[in-house]
């Protein structure tokens, strides 16, 4: 590939404007020639992962969006309620490059012998722009792929694999021995489900509805609770006292859910108490918020004695915490089992414009049903 | 003394029966006799604290509380709801003495020497059971008070004390600066004041009412931000943004409060970022709820980023957690000001016949504006 080929390159960008506007479109940006250590990929592959949809979407009324532009060019737009706007201050009419993970090709290296030996790899990236169809990226930033992975294989490789083993790691080192998730029919519940069966972890799992059960059952999930069900507290309480979880990790924030799963927990360890203590149980119950699909306020109702937790869970804040040597652990575990533990499934492969489509856009909201997209923007058309 | 004289003695006790009914009354027990290392008590100091009022009064409806019995003999009544008589299964029908702490006169003793030489002593004590005229408690349990303290003196030497002492504690275990604190002029506010006045930490006191700021002023309080107040959220902020305080005590847990601290912390903390993060700032933020004042659900916006943390906060968890020898390190120090920084103040010095009045009981649950009762179990009348 000449440098000619990829001068350039088209990026979706998000942008929010002082009028209080969202608009997401597709630009023509120029590729930085890379420096001494770095690399140009092109991108072939970057799935739409809920954690990017803060940055894609920010605060606006998705509900309310509408698309114009050209077929080439589409451009969404959604407003943003003004009460909403103080949350985006610091982005205001700034185009945000969107995608915090992908994999492609190296096409184009630096002079430095890390970054020559990637040229014509396929190779995974985490940190940001990668919905662009080149990306200069440092070298050591590269993961490369094993031989006969392809971009679309290894496209997520790092938020999804390394949340679900987090999740795991987490529990261990706060001493727990089962696991509570919520949304768990998502692509991240069914890796999760695949970690906890292969290292025989008790976890029970948290759905709304019941073809999201029947999606767990036929991975091979043991334990499923329907929150929709009328019976659904008795039988998560019987789940809990079966597994004996004390940790959960929420993906809805809002509501009252998090806190049913506090309260379930409590019950479950006070089943079978006979003294009476005003405050509760002395084990520790935890609840990690790592996502906000429910944007209501949380709601607890604190019939869950003294000793709980509540907190945020941030996949860069849970990796500084166990350093470099036990995030290579993880990333180790992720390469070997790419196409096994950690594969993902995808509702469709789709163009740059294709992202950009309104009924599209709508469904990216939906992953708790199983919807996942993947982007190769080196797609045409 | 003659062990005629202590062989029975009154007992204040709060039943709830399987009919739904909450009781407080007074009971006639008897004196066990002391094993070699015990004492026998007489009590003649003891707090109303409001973490007695979770046994004194249940899940009780205390507004429709009526009274009965006779004067020596009073009897209060109250109806428990329904739905939460699940709370208190394990206590039904049981009389339940009631009274965390308290100090009295060492009357008998068992044979050991460590017992022996409490005799004639005053003594402080924390155990239950403190609404007593009588209370036999080991030797180790007993915290000689110094010469020349009365029991009244030293009555409040454990619950608020080592609280206050706690969260300083855990302030500096948890690597925060500063502090935040609501229903901040209770009696243990106070304290909390006078600690970090002497030890130099930034305190944000939050309260309801101008006559609460003004008793937290008048005791050299620096800043006190008054929740009622229209401003409240952006001189809360201000505080925050001052202080450094990323560390929250919140003895309401119900309401919004609390989850406004969490949010007027992160305002705070990217008051002066430049750089949009989608997630918010990366300092941890942190509120501890230790007191359920206001018992209606809890409301959390989260509008405080991801790196965030609730919890439940409980004393003796959280001696548990420092060990005998830091528990030891505060209780000296408890001691050596038990008459300046943890002197405790009353609204009035009560017999047990009259900790049971309507009017009084009814003022139990209002300490977040000062108020505060000590029972005198041997003041007769």
């Amino acid at each position: 590939m000449t440098r000619a080929e990829h001068r350039e390159g088209l990026q979706l960008q998000s942008t929010i404007t002082k009028g209080g506007q969202l608009e997401i479109s597709l630009a023509t940006v120029e590729t930085p020639s890379p420096g001494e250590g770095d690399v140009v990929i092109r991108v072939e592959a970057a799935p739409i992962n809920p954690s990017d949809l803060g940055l894609l979407f920010g605060p606006a009324d998705m509900q309310a969006a509408i698309s114009g532009g050209s077929a080439d060019r589409p451009v969404v737009t959604a407003p943003v309620p003004a009460g909403l706007m103080k949350m985006v201050t610091a982005r205001l009419d700034q185009p945000m490059p969107v995608g915090n993970e992908g994999a492609g090709i190296v096409v184009e290296a630096g002079a430095s012998d890390a970054a020559q030996a990637l040229i014509g790899k396929t190779v995974a990236v985490i940190g940001g722009a990668m919905y662009s169809q080149y990306r200069v990226a440092p070298a050591g930033m590269c993961l490369p792929l094993p031989d006969g992975t392809t971009p679309a294989e290894g496209a997520s490789c790092f938020v999804n694999p390394l949340t679900a083993l987090g999740m795991v790691e987490t529990m261990k080192l706060e001493g727990h021995t089962a696991l509570v998730h919520t949304a768990a029919a998502s692509n991240l519940g069914q890796m999760l489900n695949k970690i906890c069966l292969a290292d025989d972890i008790a976890l029970v799992n948290i759905v709304r509805r019941e073809e999201q059960e029947e999606i767990l059952r036929s991975i091979g999930a043991k334990i499923v609770c329907n929150s929709s069900a009328t019976d659904f507290k008795d039988r998560l309480t019987d789940a809990l006292a079966e597994t004996g979880a004390t940790l959960a990790f929420d993906a809805t924030g809002g509501g009252t859910l998090g806190g049913q799963i506090l309260s379930c927990m409590e019950a479950a360890l006070t089943r079978t108490t006979t003294e009476y203590s005003g405050y509760g149980s002395t084990t520790h119950k935890q609840l990690y918020v790592y996502g906000r699909l429910d944007r209501s306020p949380t709601q607890l109702n604190g019939d869950f004695g003294m000793a709980w937790g509540i907190g945020g869970w941030l996949l860069p804040h849970f990796l500084q915490k166990i350093g470099l040597e036990g995030a290579g652990r993880l990333r180790a575990r992720v390469a070997a089992e790419i196409k096994t533990t950690f594969a993902s499934h995808y509702t469709a492969e789709i163009s740059l414009a294709e992202a950009l489509e309104l009924k599209t856009v709508a469904a990216y909201g939906k992953q708790a049903t199983g919807e996942k997209f993947l982007i190769n923007p080196s797609k045409t058309g």
